[in-house]
């Protein structure tokens, strides 16, 4: 299997159009809202926060996955989150599924919607109604409407977030091979965590993809890619991650396991790790991207724990911020993984371009040079291995450092 | 039952003696070593980290807790936690025990052990031995002499931590009542988490008390106290609560549950909470102590974790050092502890002296006077109650802001 980057995002894929516009929800002089559009009928999978305090979209959205599973719109908006607002806020949702279905002449239980930023506040239905006419009237499927919805849906990111792949599969009909193209973007910066982040992400693909299987392969993607990234620890009340699959690129519909199947899979992982990532290094405030791989670990779930537990200790990220090698708090922070193992054995590095520095082994912080390790810390990118001595399986987990900035821009964060 | 606070620390409860001294370990121009002395053998309980990767000294007072329960001295250092040390740590703890065996005429498996500060680097020997015979020296039992060693195990704590209370037990024989007294000493400002913080606490008591029964009541007082405070969410490889009963006031020996025992527990906590409530509003950089309670919970444990899961939101930290209202934090860190409950029935307040403020309920953000909010979250202490409308449970979880300076603090601990 071959799987080529391309550029673009949620456009990539044929018959996937996009655009946005400024609605003035909250912020001003920037765009705020998002539509995406398929001129086909989609099959759509979901995954949604576990908060138990669920945004109203988040409940709109996972109604739609779980029953009809057909989807032919997407709207977002940014600025508030329609998190924590009752009944009204549930019935805001019903309204602009309704204008949206209006204006694109679909069925309402067809458009998804998503919401991200304040909690509390209601959405001003007069603006989203408008946002909503707006967009309808200038849907694309320019690479560049993919670029402006990804920014479209931005809160406290300082950069948009896209990715996109294409692949060959085996053509309907069964002559030669088909393109196939997957693509996507999100929105994410503070409240992130494993276990879905404050982010929105909307992936988008022309494979033909039985629907059941369509989840399935969303349920293998999002435990190594989506939940392995942490900003603050905080689960949010919107987290929404949606994969639509119209099925315009003609390939033979994948209905069971098998190569296809391998292949889509693989696609669909390097647009989420990418995305992932780019969500984790943009973190609040963040300068740095930390990325935690730890090997040798008795078994998968342990490799994941012990990984995030890392790149989530505020001792870790405060140290990395500060450049500062202090260790023992990697150490301290694998230790109350929850995980089981023999400190006497494991292996901790300093990951490097040429080489590797070893902070401990044999039980104890080795001697390093001191003067390599704050230049390794000076990159944008800081690579931690463990080798945990136990035996195959392995991690990876990513997040930020924490710093002056993330504490300024969460101070205050609703002025 | 009736509990008096008194003046004092560990030197309040009668044959309790205290030094300290300047070793010159890691920090200049202040103390830095403590000991404490009993002059009868004393019962002693304790609880530690749950952090695999466990400090030499916590390996070392576990197995005294374990095995004779008995001890006569503690000797304490900070600037070096003796963690990830390998079997030279252990050599250490060893030497260390033997030096103060030898000053004070005891044997060596009666000296507790504590160590705070970087994790990495090996203690000097020579210092601690030189520190630990200047200490023998140097004991006494006044409360300067118990308040200079809560001075001398400080880190990063901007304030020394003790508590003292006096309560009155039926004496030996049965004549009468006598006094009893009951005091404590603690660090802890970063890496305090739940489930012990890097933190050490130190209680002595002259309370004549069953061995198995001393424990009892750590086990009892402890989920209720250190374990409801976080800083950072880091649960640290040197935790370590001990707590030594040396029956010097001449009561009844406690053997078994009843109105003796009790008022004891009830002394105990009184020592307990306060010596953590101290530890969680001097958290790093803190200027804001922070206190959650939960009410109407289902059980305990679940009244525990969720206000646990408020005071550890970096987010709700951000939030409280802004002095910034945004309650859909709160609700968002209640909706991810692991709880179930209905977002539609609970009611989330801001707790003042005179009255409360409703942030939250009927299922949604309350409308409240941001004025009166932003008085109320000026305050040192800010407390937040949320009945969850479920039972009769209850608990309070206390923590602190998240301020530029923990992250300063943190981003350069080592230098």
């Amino acid at each position: 299997m071959s799987i080529e980057r391309i550029q673009g995002g949620v456009t990539a894929a044929k018959g996937f159009k996009a655009a946005c516009c400024a609605a003035g929800i909250k912020y001003q002089g920037r765009t705020d809202m998002a539509m995406l559009y398929s001129d086909a009928p989609c099959a759509v999978a979901g995954t949604f926060t576990s908060n138990v305090v669920k945004a109203a979209p988040v409940i709109w959205d996972r109604d739609i996955v779980k029953n009809s599973g057909v989807a032919r719109a997407v709207v977002v908006n940014a600025g508030i989150a329609n998190a924590a607002t009752g009944p009204a806020g549930l019935d805001t949702c019903r309204q602009t599924a309704d204008c949206a279905a209006e204006a694109l002449g679909i069925p309402a239980d067809q458009v998804l919607l998503g919401s991200t930023g304040v909690i509390g506040p209601n959405l001003p239905m007069d603006r989203i109604a408008a946002g909503v006419a707006a967009m309808a009237g200038a849907l694309s499927d320019t690479p560049e409407a993919g670029t402006d919805a990804s920014r479209a849906i931005m809160t406290t990111d300082t950069v948009n977030k896209e990715c996109a792949v294409a692949f060959e599969l085996p053509a309907a009909g069964g002559q030669g091979a088909v393109k196939v193209h997957l693509g996507g973007m999100s929105k994410g910066s503070g409240m992130i965590h494993p276990n879905m982040c404050t982010m929105l992400g909307y992936v988008t693909t022309d494979c033909a993809i039985d629907r059941a299987l369509l989840q399935r392969t969303l349920s293998a993607v999002v435990p190594d890619t989506f939940n392995m990234i942490s900003v603050d620890g905080d689960t949010s009340t919107n987290d929404t991650l949606l994969l639509l699959a119209n099925g315009a690129a003609g390939n033979a519909p994948i209905a069971g396991e098998g190569e296809a199947y391998e292949t889509f899979v693989e696609a669909l992982f390097t647009v989420c790790r990418e995305l992932a990532v780019k969500m984790a290094g943009d973190g609040e405030g963040a300068t740095h991207l930390m990325e935690m791989r730890v090997t040798g670990a008795d078994t998968k779930d342990h490799a994941r724990a012990l990984a995030r537990s890392v790149v989530g200790s505020s001792l870790v990220k405060a140290m990395v911020f500060g450049k500062d090698a202090n260790c023992g708090r990697i150490l301290c922070a694998l230790g109350y993984a929850g995980v089981d193992f023999d400190p006497a054995v494991i292996e901790l590095y300093l990951v490097g371009e040429k080489e590797d520095l070893c902070f401990y082994r044999d039980g104890r912080v080795q001697d390093f040079d001191e003067e390599k390790a704050l230049a390794m810390l000076s990159e944008k990118a800081v690579r931690f291995v463990c080798d945990m001595a136990m035996g195959d399986a392995e991690a990876t987990a990513w997040g930020c450092d924490l710093t002056y900035d993330y504490v300024k821009i969460n101070g205050d964060y609703r002025s």
